[in-house]
């Protein structure tokens, strides 16, 4: 039985909600990562691919400069990495060099991939749409990069501020 | 390392990832299920989310009719539902009565609720974007619901069609 409850709760029940990593160079040249929980695919052909920025997040602006970057499925294993991402500000720090993640060139745009991610798509901005107190951008798949490594699972916000892998039933 | 490879060949790698139903009134009266990958949350404030619907699908022209649906989540023990409302057609069958699936009156909008899910978001449509192959719609959640039992988890795609429930390692 469904019962009328303050979004807020209801959402509360969305978990476990993969996680992704959108990285863009910033005016100064730097490769600036966030962490997001709202990201989709939206397109088959041509491959395109939807974030969700805050509006009061720097990545809004290096993305609307940038008008490319890639998109990251971090491991399970980088946790701490992909929470210094999404609560840290690269208007302050540089986030890639504090983490000490390591990164490769993209192939294509003018980016970087995480080294040990799932996989990394590389974007071109194609369209954005204002939705409250986001930005929605959209992102054609311009070069699709993965793992080497096959066996490490995607990273999930599990709720209540953790974050780690999941395993199907 | 990430090594480049063909989209397909990286996006097979996105998985474990949850699955939502959208439902909406058809013009013949008939509320009609879809099961989507491809949705997110887009707003807090007001609270906006996402769905991508393809251009072929008879969902397509019933949320663009009704202008409202409900964003419902199944349990992991609904993976026959969500099947059916993904493969199936709601120009040829009434997938709801198809599926025996116990269903309730939304609060708000002309929909309904799914009785057994995780949780239930009425939306009013506010926007849409063409995206490719797909349209991207935005609906503002006008009222919210959750199952009195809280111990059901979210139903996922788990790759090679499979549809189950994951646990947090």
């Amino acid at each position: 039985m469904q019962v009328p409850v303050a979004y807020e709760q209801a959402m509360a029940r969305k978990y476990p909600e993969q996680v992704a990593i959108a990285i863009a160079r910033d005016a100064q040249g730097k490769y600036n990562p966030i962490t997001l929980g709202w990201t989709m695919i939206t397109s088959h052909e041509p491959p395109l691919m939807a974030i969700s920025i805050g509006h009061t997040r720097y990545s809004l602006e290096v993305i609307r400069h940038a008008r490319e970057f890639v998109v990251s499925f971090p491991t399970s294993a980088m946790a701490s990495e992909a929470l210094l991402y999404g609560t840290k500000s690269g208007r302050d720090l540089d986030k890639l060099a504090a983490s000490g993640a390591k990164t490769q060139s993209a192939g294509v745009i003018d980016g970087v991939l995480l080294t040990d991610a799932v996989a990394n798509f590389e974007c071109k901005l194609v369209s954005e749409l204002e939705t409250g107190d986001h930005v929605l951008f959209v992102g054609q798949v311009v070069a699709a990069h993965m793992n080497e490594d096959r066996t490490a699972g995607r990273l999930y916000s599990l709720g209540d501020d953790r974050l780690g892998g999941v395993t199907p039933d």
